[in-house]
């Protein structure tokens, strides 16, 4: 069968009386079969009476004393979330019901509350992180290697996707080892994590990369013609000039030299509820292996958080990559890495979103190039209509004088396509409320 | 079955003595079950001996008095094309016998060959040429409605893609009507045709477009909000400011402008040999409805001669467009043109191609955007090969670190990838040898 | 601009007394700036007032002596048909104002209608049609060769795909050469031509084809490994045995069979108003070149009526083949074969559609398997919502539980999957009503 | 990048005397940046030389007392890799030294063989095996629930696609989870295991599934169509009169029945070195949640090993399924289940296979249809390459003449084609040697 989780999930207690006060905003976790579901409970507590709302339904309840009950309804006529639990500090605990409308089937479980922290005093904060040991998936089990709150900066490196560092040394596997991953204080899934990519640079002087083109661009002439490919190539990169030339060139490339722009080919946070992780040459919703030659410095990279923290991974930097990443292998090499993160609540996006200082960028990744040119206009098209408030002629109206698609990957298992449009053109319809 | 056609077609001519001399450039004609076929003839005699080439391929034979005799081989094993005819003044008339070397099944045919033209002397002329009909279909049936030389200059005028002219008048079914076709001398199937875009200009105050988004672009999710779409939206455009506005905007879009970008949806040749008429919204190795928006002012357009004289149609302008025109109808208008055409003789290309003042674009046309993908990447490796004399290995190098992709169609039966690569990449490569 | 016609056209007579009467069933033809616009015309006449339809949409109008006028409203709010014309016999004729609701432009044409044939008496007839000529488009430009009515039978011959007749003389150019045009008395735009294979019969001993995989089905690895093949290969055709064998056959297929089961690779009407013609490679909506081998003797194959009298084409024909035929050539042969025609009025389409003893079967053909395959399943959801008048999640029950696929063709520009469904699987849903 | 393991594996040991003999069938475990790489080395001593296979390369070396070393040799010219240990018993330990011919990086690591078991005395044995536990992923780092032999018999259950055992108790979170893993002893990567599916049984009476069609068989009309669909169906399994009916079913679907056929959705094995577990929603190489209605009772699935032991996981069993899974979930019920493995050492599959009594079926699984057929064409013409020693010439007669297409999945991240070919066509041949 295709996956599918029909149920959604809710909360609503009763409230004796104010020897515990249940409003505020929680972080629930509720156990679905041995496995852990986190959603973000916001109560509201009056005389008695809560509301508030559980993953975004609204919900209704009580609260007598440390006794809190409450039920959320879903979308779907009779799916509802019934909530009893027992208020201890800022804990409330207890046993969950969920029913789904459609056949009536009810899910037991165990459900944990824990009040979401508040902000430490003081403005954000810088940390310095010194990465020893990468990762190979984007995974919900990792243990943080730091927790951040959002405002805050990270300064790091990686290493390159071969998991060699900026001394050459090879510290991991490769395939895209990732440093990481990073908890987000407060960040829970419904929310979209923003990730400000401030400062990219190099931190040595090659690279590593192929001399063939993956098959998914080849026809089969030339198919025929690349068969005798398929070697590794070096390429030297001058941080001065600001060029990466190929160490060794043939007659005919020995002029030839690539400006740097210095790109993330990874940036994901940890899959959602119960999903199997993912490994770090796939991507998806979660970002991932997007290889996407505009997150460079300047850019902000939007995910949704899909785990409680959202979990935060980067790697595969390239100095320097064309549409596509067309040799497999860009040119890879490690990187030092400075990122801001910051959270948005309440907010759903059907992909991942890259702003640039000129351009809101949604990236399409699927199994063809079709079906990516499809996500990546739906997620434009979403974020004009949220930012923008557009109506669905208006967005056709926009995006058909607007549109610009580009390609960021055919070299992985997803392809991508991405849907751009210029800020300029968005700035006469008001300012976006994101 | 798939249509192929397998053989390769040639001839050779014995001279007595100076009364008449095969010598030189020829164009041939071969009927084949009832279909012309056209070739380039080049002929050179020394003593009664032919040597030349017909359609590319190397051909022996002899000439004595009016006998004119010779025999072609084509790339395949035992592939010939036997021609036997009598030279009078500057025909050869005769027949001709081709043997597919694999099955050995023969095919005979009258064939005659009429001396390739002369350029007359002067310098090249400009044409100003007000059309009467327009035509919606490419074909190599339609009679020219101009003659032109290599370097001439054409200036003209499109109406829009629904019929309409300057002044708003119907002057056809809509469909893409064209303008044209224009008969190129001296080009034959073998060469390409170079369209250089000198002049693009807007004649009217207003376009044409729609509100809804084409079906090739929608996800389910998408498709189910577009479903009440399908209105017709007209767009004034401000040809002193140079931007289009919706005629009659929604509250939304009451201060959205697109900068105006006139470009050619269609640029199109005759089908090949014993090809049926292509429709003026289908697109292919011929050029076509590409809607592609860098076909703009200072852009040159490369397509494959299939039919002798090349016969160029134009039509189907956009005030501008989006990446794939989204919409199904651009911001369609009528259009001022000026076109220097220029004949580059023995040169093949994969699909049509476009050169900027910055980059140089290959386009892909296919039935999905992956298979177009590979037909763009491919287009643009030989352009490379050509040109710059790459190897395969090269090739991956250089695109794997200068690709860009871009989508330019995606509101028609076949749907295209331009694949592109900015020319300062290439400068230190020494200069291109088109 | 992708095409798009958006009006929709109709008509009203007044007629001041008996001396004519308009009442009856019409083939009207409106000339659309120069394109012959054919539509199917019903008027009920009832003192002075006519109600009835054109091309499906109600119209009310007058008929008072010669002088007939009426108005048809289509589906989109404010498109109108407004006819204005006079009755001479069996002729009416006049001019046409066709109103687009949306932009409010207005189309003007001149008419004439003509009354629908009455059937001969007697029962229906077979022809027996040899075959002169051989088409190489489906053309609505072709004169017929032969008119038949409804329940006709016709039986004839068809040449193999490289225009080899049951002699093995080459009889026209290859590219699958069709018999035909035959029209069809009565059928209309907007009826479905339903085709039944009697007979399809070998008419020769050997057919032709070819030791290569098409482009499409190779990946690049497949494409390396087939690098050196494209031979011609010859097949015997053993009709006592009933088996085909390669002629020369490697050491390997010494003892190869293949079970003959002729099937006709192409069989097609003429495309719609003012389409160009479509090349007898091509397939769509039209049918064509669908390369399905399931379109055997017992099969009848329903294909939209778009020209008046169909214009139905046969071709192509193969002794055998494959699905996908993989090899670009089948089993190419001359054939013989019978067909009995019918017309069922007033119904659409979405895609060819063959019925076997055992199956329903919708022909999806697109420029890839995934369009292809949603192109497929709408259409027999389509069948299973007209015949059967199942709701939406009754369909998706029933194809859920009951679909099977197949792919018909990749050997051409459109590929092809067919969604199929066993007509026992329909038995209890009741009886269909076609 | 995409990922890309440069290196083959190897081994090379020295013997002083007969103190210990290296020779026979080893499992070697090389630890690669702490990931354990698993390979069949195979030795064979005479006096003190040392010849046989790691992984499938050749290798020479020496084994002096307990001093073993050797060096296997890779396809990629100056692709090595050293293997330096000490024999004790039945270990052998050391470091390995492997080098890539290609930018001459070497990886080091440590190893340990182990020599593979002997099979114990006595017939093959039938194992019943009641699961306890269920797994939501294709994983090696699953402990195995049971080890046997090749040709043992394992008889067991599955839980349904929504973690329902045959009671209709839920026992673990939906989503496919798994019966298994089962540990086949001897089974090494560059093996296949193949499973026999003896017996596939019914052992409840309902099922669950959706009146839905997923959205890749959707274009934008028939998206619109079922946009209100999306509802549970519970159907009853009749089990003595073998239909399925819909349990409570509308109007038109009253007689409605679904013939039982039980299939298994999902067969998998682990993936293979340092690869991240697969979710068992997914598919791939690996197998896993193919949803192909032909894994039937009667049926073979091969599977290439990619981990000691193979690691088989069953689970996802329909008890009726159309092409396609097109409901998103097809009839979803719990199973009795009896298979018997079997290994082939030293065989190499491109994809899954699949043998019923009549066909050999090749599933071909990726990203868009279009891909899945090239996969699923190049893995049936390697089964015939390898197992009946067709050329490519002679490959591309067969599959012309008796491929036959369907579709297996679409409901997936993968989606499915099948290539078959009739065993009868095979059959003169020659025997198959698999």
């Amino acid at each position: 069968m295709a996956k599918r989780l029909g149920w959604l999930l809710f909360l609503a207690p009763s409230l004796l009386f104010a020897q515990g006060n249940p409003a505020g905003d929680w972080q629930v976790m509720t156990d679905i079969y041995g496995n852990p579901l986190h959603q973000r409970l916001v109560l509201t507590s009056e005389g008695g009476k809560l509301t508030g709302e559980l993953a975004g339904d609204k919900l209704e309840g009580t609260v007598s004393g440390k006794a809190v009950h409450f039920v959320a309804k879903g979308d779907n006529p009779g799916d509802t979330a019934e909530y009893t639990g027992t208020l201890e500090g800022d804990t409330i605990s207890g046993q969950a019901v969920l029913t789904d409308g459609d056949d009536k089937s009810r899910t037991l479980g165990a459900f944990t509350a824990r009040r979401l922290p508040q902000r430490p005093p003081g403005p954000p904060r810088r940390h310095e992180f010194t990465p020893s040991t990468y990762y190979r998936q984007f995974s919900a089990s990792t243990q943080p290697v730091l927790t951040v709150w959002p405002g805050d900066t990270i300064h790091t490196t990686t290493v390159d996707a071969a998991g060699a560092d900026a001394g050459g040394v090879t510290r991991v596997l490769g395939g895209n080892p990732q440093t990481g991953p990073f908890y987000v204080e407060t960040a829970l899934p419904g929310d979209v994590l923003a990730v400000h990519v401030n400062r990219l640079r190099l931190n040595r002087d090659y690279a590593i990369s192929d001399d063939q083109i993956v098959g998914r661009a080849l026809n089969s002439q030339l198919a025929v013609k690349m068969k005798d490919t398929g070697k590794t190539i070096r390429w030297h990169l001058d941080l001065e000039r600001g060029v990466a030339t190929p160490a060794n060139p043939t007659d005919h490339l020995k002029q030839y030299t690539v400006p740097l722009r210095p790109m993330l080919g990874c940036v994901g946070v940890a899959p959602g509820f119960a999903a199997a992780p993912s490994p770090t040459g796939d991507s998806g919703r979660f970002g991932g292996n997007m290889d996407f030659n505009e997150i460079v410095e300047g850019a902000t990279v939007y995910l949704p958080v899909l785990q409680p923290g959202a979990l935060l991974y980067v790697g595969d930097a390239h100095a320097a990559q064309g549409d596509g990443e067309l040799t497999g292998n860009a040119l890879e090499t490690s990187m030092e890495v400075e990122l801001t993160v910051d959270v948005l609540t309440h907010k759903s996006i059907l992909s991942p979103r890259v702003e640039s200082p000129t351009h809101l960028m949604a990236v399409g990744l699927a199994g063809s190039l079709d079906e990516a040119l499809r996500t990546a206009t739906a997620s434009l098209a979403q974020w004009l209509e949220q930012d923008y408030k557009l109506t669905p002629p208006e967005i056709a109206q926009v995006l058909g004088t607007a549109m610009e698609y580009s390609v960021n990957e055919v070299a992985d298992r997803n392809v991508g396509i991405v849907a751009k449009i210029k800020k300029e053109r968005l700035a006469p319809l008001g300012a976006a409320k994101p």
